[in-house]
């Protein structure tokens, strides 16, 4: 059995030899007719240094596009690396999501939100490649942080701009138990969409 | 003149000759029989490497006091001076209040939130000697910053991290404009009071 937070939900062309849905699933009225869904797993594990070559060019992709992220679009690549690739002896942590081919398709990296006598609360990053979007990559890649974050003693997550305009993002978030606590107003200058509001996203562990 | 920012009430023992309240002013009921009150002009200036060794005492005793700043209470001088101290070209500032004696008793930084499309929202730090407190020193630094901030374009200024047990704080930020946006909840382990919340506070310039 592969562990839930492994599992990514996909319904790529030709997956219909995979077997799934078993029997009797169609009676459920999901998937719809000519839709199949197979399970892919999808392997969770610590970054490492080598990992990076891969990581750096859907990253900036996600930066230089200045839409969801609140990071100086022209950040260099030494920057990037020293803020996303936590190392030893630090809190922070650094994981990347592999798919069966071995393509590392995501990132995310976890650190405490401020320090001292705040440091029990959280705070973490999620970049997905662009290019397997839509795959359950960015639910994996937060429950993994979610479990790691209760395992490392954190008392709680927050997110401290999450823009508005990435619905996605913010609908995933609530599924997983986040809540706005705030928006702080016309916060990010969306490229598109102009001034738009930053979530603080907040949920317990 | 002296510019209103550069004034701090205080009422130091001993200041009846400085001629100040002016005849009349008692018969507002205020000051009470006995105060006396004079203006001390409080010079706001760009902080220098120079300014530092004064800084660190202060700031030392603030951080390992753990009652007001999201800091490691046991922060390295290096680390704290490399946080504080901003340097061109980045768009950091730092200043430093400076008492008629030439002491530094007080200093604030400012720095963007976030980075490029967010970077419109300026942050800034206080830090007030605690043997210079109550005379007005937070509030001239505060408003000095509000003023160049406005100058260098921010939109807005928020504070991510405001203990709502520092009820002094909490009153002099509302009372120069600023709102409480969200609290994060038990987001600070005080080392008398517990946990507390965080005060995420806000106002446009």
């Amino acid at each position: 059995m592969i562990p839930r937070r492994h599992q990514a939900i996909v319904s790529p062309p030709g997956a219909a030899a995979s077997g799934w849905p078993p029997p009797g699933a169609a009676a459920s009225g999901w998937p719809p007719p000519g839709v199949v869904v197979i399970l892919v797993p999808m392997l969770i594990r610590d970054a490492t240094a080598g990992d990076w070559p891969a990581i750096w060019p859907f990253m900036r992709r996600i930066v230089e596009a200045g839409e969801t992220f609140s990071w100086d679009r022209d950040l260099t690549e030494e920057r990037a690396r020293a803020f996303w690739l936590h190392e030893p002896p630090g809190r922070g942590r650094t994981v990347v999501a592999v798919d069966p081919a071995g393509t590392i398709v995501g990132t995310a990296e976890t650190h405490p939100n401020h320090g001292g006598p705040a440091a029990h609360v959280a705070s973490a990053g999620f970049m997905v490649d662009p290019g397997h979007g839509g795959r359950g990559v960015g639910r994996a890649l937060c429950e993994h942080v979610l479990d790691q974050a209760r395992a490392d003693g954190y008392r709680a997550m927050q997110f401290n701009a999450v823009v508005e305009t990435n619905t996605r993002a913010v609908a995933l978030w609530r599924s997983l138990g986040f809540e706005v606590l705030a928006t702080v107003p016309e916060a990010f200058n969306h490229p598109v969409a102009g001034y738009v509001g930053l979530h603080i996203m907040y949920r317990r562990l």
